[in-house]
């Protein structure tokens, strides 16, 4: 039996029922693929601040460390909005990504074909986006310096951060985002503001120059304004976007709003060989939390990719994305996609939907 | 007879095309309400570049500062997109925009009833959207320094960039944008990542500290990563969007193609005290350049808001919008806008039909 170890993290507002959820159907996949997983349950932001007073404790990090890998459900709540920048729950998200060096994070965005009315766009627009956003996650103006508030010579409050990137950093993000569009559609769309920035100018550069080992890999380059644009106008027309850190936060999302299901995205995000975090794309929902309302299936499908490109597990995470189309094919659907001829189902209810079929 | 100078800035692609039917319209449009146009042409950009060898020519700033209002075209195109940033057509357009301290970017983002089919999203979700964009123009990362690539210590290559806001800045932009809130449905929403950023979180904390003069104006607060999901969730839920530089480029960008007519939308560059910048939000299209293909309307509109927002003239605005509603209510369509049972019209044909119901 291969042993894996886990470490969840359930956060914030909804984040604690859809990791319970995802980590049943998780073991229930594993244990058909003769995998067995011990799990350890660490806080992480709102709910670290609230037990320990800092939003990554020492131990949580140490635990993700040492772990196979990492189960985040979701981080943040108006409760600690007011913060201080070190004492927000998103620092302790933005200081474990940088503590386990996971600089490539893959966000999905597909428009599944029992969904296709979730989304807001015109079904012939919406139906069979399958698009991959492999965003920076790791440096860029989230974590360069220098930053702060200062004040200046006229006695004025000031307010900087710094966009930055060193080749390296652009070369390792650029060859996942290659070898993601490899195992894809060949298909790569790099994205920037090159005629403004220079931070801009050396992404341009560096991956142009890494398009040469990769000549099955079809490379284009986008503005961001025109990516904006584009998944709005046509979002079929992306296989693979690969992008900045703050570029990757805004068309990510953006991308996951066209297709309708934010409550059905999984993301990954990799390092170069520590374990990654695997976490959904939706956020902490306070206003829904603890009412058995969430949409455990993006949880569920960040487990499937854990045991993919976490693990290795091809066959395991099969079974979980399969017992995910099963629940669907029957009709359930909780708030979020619910549509008329389907049946609304609760969190809990959804989940032991998707166990027993796994 | 009042009197109006304006510098004509035709720029790039389509640019000539539309300023020289945009320039018909508007004088008409003057001389039915008693004023008179004097027009300048200059050089800008591309077209400036393969003149002079610079993308803003000295006269051309001094044509543009000496004038009541600068009416541009567009600027750019793959023939100069390999240039140093020095000589790129855009840098043309952001030493003008510097040069005239036009820091007020107001982008209106309008559904028409005429229009509604050609946006990419459900009829009820695109019908009788009506939000404007007041983006912030001089500042934040397009201007900030440092700035460069430069080589580090390990001998490698580093972008850089610098995202910056002093108070009095954003206090200058967050003012416009609560006075067009204020005329408009009194809803404002501020756009930033203060979740992250310290230049969002002096944002944030400016516009809430002035939130107090402006009682009768609702203002909320929304992170950049959620606007660029709520435009296509729900855009109707926006009035006004204030937000900095870079995020307002992105986010207008995907507004006005939620409109699905984006060769329809006009923008107005405001400053202090001195002339004003119109132009459409649309680029320079060089594939389509002088096939007569261009749509015309967004800078017949831009002219409109030229008269409305730069002169004050807002009796001889109307007339320019009235005129535009009028060939679109005759059902001329140019190809971006075409659909069944209109007619389909070239740029030409569009601006005499404007012309003649101005
Ligand atoms: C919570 C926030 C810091 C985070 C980010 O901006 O990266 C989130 O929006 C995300 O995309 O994972
Ligand atoms: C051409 C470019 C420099 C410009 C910008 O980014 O401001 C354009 O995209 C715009 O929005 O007017």
């Amino acid at each position: 039996k291969k042993r894996y170890n886990i470490t969840l993290l359930p956060g914030d507002g909804i984040g604690p029922e859809v990791i319970s959820i995802a980590k049943n159907v998780l073991q229930q996949a594993g244990s058909l693929e003769g995998l067995e997983f011990s799990f350890k349950e660490m806080a992480v932001g709102g709910a670290a601040l609230d037990l320990v007073g800092v939003p990554l404790p020492e131990e949580t990090l140490t635990a993700a460390k040492e772990a196979d890998a990492v189960l985040l459900g979701a981080i943040g709540g108006y409760k600690w909005d007011k913060n201080e920048k070190h004492l927000k729950p998103e620092t302790g998200l933005l200081q474990l990504r940088a503590g386990l060096k996971v600089f490539a994070n893959l966000r999905p965005a597909t428009v599944l074909p029992q969904l296709v009315d979730a989304s807001t766009l015109k079904r012939e627009v919406a139906e069979g986006v399958d698009l991959m956003v492999v965003r920076e996650l790791t440096g860029g103006i989230y974590f360069g310096q220098p930053r702060g508030i200062k004040t200046n010579e006229n006695g004025e409050e000031v307010g900087f951060n710094t966009e930055v990137y060193a080749a390296h950093e652009i070369d390792r993000i650029a060859r996942v985002a290659f070898e993601t569009a490899r195992k894809r559609r060949g298909k790569l769309c790099s994205v920037d503001k090159a005629n403004v920035l220079e931070a801009s100018i050396l992404w341009r550069k560096r991956v142009t120059a890494l398009a040469a080992e990769y000549p099955d890999v079809e490379l284009s380059h986008m503005y961001v304004d025109n990516a904006a644009m584009q998944l709005v106008r046509d979002p079929k027309q992306f296989d693979t976007i690969v992008t900045n850190n703050i570029f990757g936060d805004i068309l990510s999302d953006e991308a996951s709003m066209i297709t309708g299901s934010i409550g059905m995205l999984p993301s990954a995000s990799l390092s170069d060989s520590g374990p990654g975090v695997f976490e959904p794309i939706h956020g902490s929902a306070p206003d829904i939390a603890g009412q058995d309302k969430a949409n455990p299936l993006a949880t569920i499908l960040s487990a499937a990719m854990l045991l993919k490109y976490g693990l290795g597990e091809e066959k395991a995470a099969k079974r979980i994305e399969d017992a995910v189309l099963a629940a669907l094919n029957k009709g359930l659907r909780t708030g979020d996609i619910h549509s008329a001829g389907t049946k609304l189902v609760g969190c809990k209810e959804m989940g032991e939907e998707v166990l027993k079929s796994v």
